[in-house]
């Protein structure tokens, strides 16, 4: 499968499209340092009809410091410019969004490859969500914003190069991973895929900051799946650990229960090496489940709309109950529904990203925050939506169905999250409030839903070794 | 570079060769109660000119029972007939025939990629080898036991496929994983290389093994080296940590400090998952330094011989220090030299493996053993390496270089190894006259040094993007 991957491409959207390059002769214009160094890059941004090279309004981009760090008087050192790898994506589009709203210069860098995923399996958003290009138009003309975009596959060297020299991110968002633990089980070359894919995405982001952007921030998305269900306190990454009289502060053990969370365990653990060998600056982020659709960005205009996915491959817990609960669809509850994790809202990923992005790591440090607002079981989620569609006049069944994967259905769960607070994190706690937009917002699109992606269709222990192809 | 190794091939090397199947005529003779299902594999394993389908002395293999497993009466279930992947290399041609000797039927499964590794970086053994085929031919016409040849790419799950389909091993020992440290850190291309091979390689044994064979035991080499240098006790595998007030068992905490000992990290954490979600039956083989090249196997004749790496690269330890003492080389210590490790005698190595295999680990057991004998640092071994020296009249120096890997180079280290000692294992600890012989073996050939290949070649800190030729 990742032949499909190879789609790497120059896009020119416009006759009057002018090739990117840092150095044009309008920004040369202000330059009064630079050592001349003319681009030979063949890549050229998507940059909207008629727009003049991009200039910020406080700063002259050509006089940001080599670093690459903006240092204001009074502020910790920000971030200027931002690569969101995997910016089409659920949480990727998202953040890229917030991050341009908020005054970043943002490149979204996506293979636009989940949503083959999507055509290859027969499902589909919830939401009807515009091309990727629709939509940085679109934000473009609401907002003024110049979102750029390159279309290709980061496990293409070249490819990640071209974008590292023609961008020149002081953070990287790394979103660009094969997301779905299903999708992961679904058969071997989907394994093979995910951890591939994955890892080796991952390792050329690490290979291209330190070629050509050694200051550059790593905000990669790990997940808190990597811990597993261990029978102590999850911590943040690390853990002290006494043991024979002697003392010593290691990381975390991993217990990944799936391809997908064991890529995420590998890249956590290839990252923490660049930190140490190469002094890369990484804060990794261990996600909970995410759910919500909404942010203040995406709710601007229907172009902007963002995924919302409830099949049994990439439908999330919280997600998938409510579009279940819209359709008059039992709540499938998998086995007996103990299994507790951290959730929290898409608009405190966004949140969570940024102040991560605004308060870099340092130098060589591998940094580890739980990223998540609170915990629930499945069944506690079971009722809480079946309360909310009380509010709204819904009944709302549950049902228990055999557990597709393989994980303690009854576990102790107590997860450390408090180092995003510490920096700021505001958090959207799950209300009846949100629940009942959620599931109004269900409803809103019920039409949509084909009934047959509900269920389940991946089996942890009937993954076989030949291509499947997944029906709903 | 993933292409090199897309070599799988089919060989037939005699006009009488006849198809491998385990169901031919002369099988089916003695066989009752087989429901026939003829191979369809375009497959052949390598044969000897007029040589019969092979038996064993004591029970047709047509008898074995479906597990995999005969029972002998008074003894331990013992494993018939082990595929041993990567059998053309180091140790694992040395386990190969050390398994053979021993009565086990064999199966040789390799690419032969490391012989090309040599070509390309312009470095060799300081024992002339032979051709795997020369190896095997000879093998048989000394003992006249037969070792199958399967020549091909374990990351091409379709000749993988065949093998497993072909040959039924009931024991898997994986030996065939790039396994250099410097070699992965030489540029980008071969971190990806060894990561997307050694992972991929054991996700489609896995894979081969959940398809073919399930209750084939997998032997697998990982290395010490996963574990770094904590400032705790290492114990096998697993530590038992008591926090907060509540105690759990956990994977041991990994921190690999290179790409290739990273994806021994990644291996472990695959590895793990699949005897929890599927019941693989696992045994990890964390294993230490290996020194000496004799075994009572590959001693027999010239054409037996086992490789002897020296050279900056693929050479380790105290090997590369004998042949540095051989040709007047001053031992090169990186750095302060109190970087300690564990070591063991390549016998000791044959006899791990061996009752790794003879013991399998239980189904759905991933069992970890640390399979080393003794520590030293490198500034101990380069004294023990003087004074042999010294028996010998040669006068040994020792020159400091700086040190080209990220390391700590003093620092705590105590790792248990009691549980391969438990199985019975009678270690062969460093000894004088073993220094000696090692040392005089390295006289015997120093003619064949090159003495470019001695200094390290590959700096941790230096590795970059683009594709590097290494050149002694």
């Amino acid at each position: 499968m990742a032949h499909l991957l190879s789609t790497s491409c120059t896009l020119k959207i416009a006759p009057g499209c002018k090739p990117h390059s840092r150095l044009t002769q309008d920004s040369l214009a202000f330059s009064a340092s630079f050592s001349f160094q003319a681009s030979k890059s063949p890549f050229k941004s998507i940059r909207l009809p008629g727009e003049r090279f991009r200039t910020n309004s406080t700063l002259q981009e050509t006089t940001i410091p080599s670093s690459g760090f903006r240092a204001s008087s009074g502020e910790d050192s920000k971030a200027e410019k931002v690569m969101v790898i995997g910016g089409d994506g659920y949480c990727g589009w998202a953040t890229a969004l917030h991050l341009s709203k908020k005054g970043y210069e943002v490149a979204i860098v996506d293979s636009l490859v989940r949503r083959l995923f999507d055509q290859q399996l027969g499902i589909d958003s919830l939401t009807p969500i515009s091309s990727i290009h629709n939509r940085v138009r679109r934000w473009k003309a609401l907002t003024g914003k110049n979102i750029e975009l390159y279309i290709g596959d980061i496990c293409d060297f070249e490819f990640l190069s071209e974008t590292f020299k023609s961008f020149e991110p002081d953070a990287v968002v790394h979103f660009g991973e094969q997301r779905s633990a299903p999708y992961s089980m679904i058969d071997r070359s989907r394994a093979v895929f995910t951890q591939n894919n994955n890892v080796i995405g991952t390792l050329n982001v690490l290979f291209a900051i330190k070629e050509y952007r050694d200051q550059c921030h790593l905000v990669k998305l790990g997940t808190m799946g990597e811990y597993g269900t261990p029978n102590i306190d999850i911590e943040e990454g690390y853990i002290t650990i006494t043991h024979n009289g002697r003392t010593d502060t290691l990381p975390y053990p991993k217990q990944g229960s799936s391809f997908y969370h064991l890529s995420k365990v590998h890249d956590s653990n290839n990252i923490a090496f660049t930190c140490k060998a190469w002094g890369i600056r990484a804060t990794d982020l261990n996600q909970g489940v995410v759910y919500g659709v909404k942010t203040e960005e995406t709710d601007m205009h229907e172009e902007l709309c963002n995924r919302l996915d409830y099949d049994g491959v990439f439908g999330t817990a919280l997600n998938r109950f409510c579009v279940q609960a819209a359709v008059g669809h039992p709540l499938t509850v998998y086995g007996k529904g103990g299994q507790t994790r951290g959730y929290l809202d898409i608009r405190d990923t966004v949140q969570c990203v940024e102040l991560a992005i605004a308060n870099p790591a340092r130098s060589g440090e591998f940094r580890v925050f739980n990223q998540f607002t609170e915990q629930f079981s499945v069944n506690e989620l079971a009722a809480l939506v079946t309360k909310a569609g009380k509010n709204l006049g819904i009944e709302v069944q549950t049902t228990s169905v055999p557990n597709p994967r393989v994980e303690a259905e009854e576990h102790y769960y107590n997860a450390k999250h408090t180092k995003l607070v510490e920096l700021g994190l505001q958090p959207h706690l799950l209300s009846e409030s949100l629940l009942d937009s959620l599931l109004n917002f269900a409803i809103e699109y019920k039409d949509r839903v084909d009934i047959k992606q509900i269920m389940p269709s991946v089996s942890w222990k009937g993954i076989g070794a030949k291509p499947k192809t997944v029906t709903a």
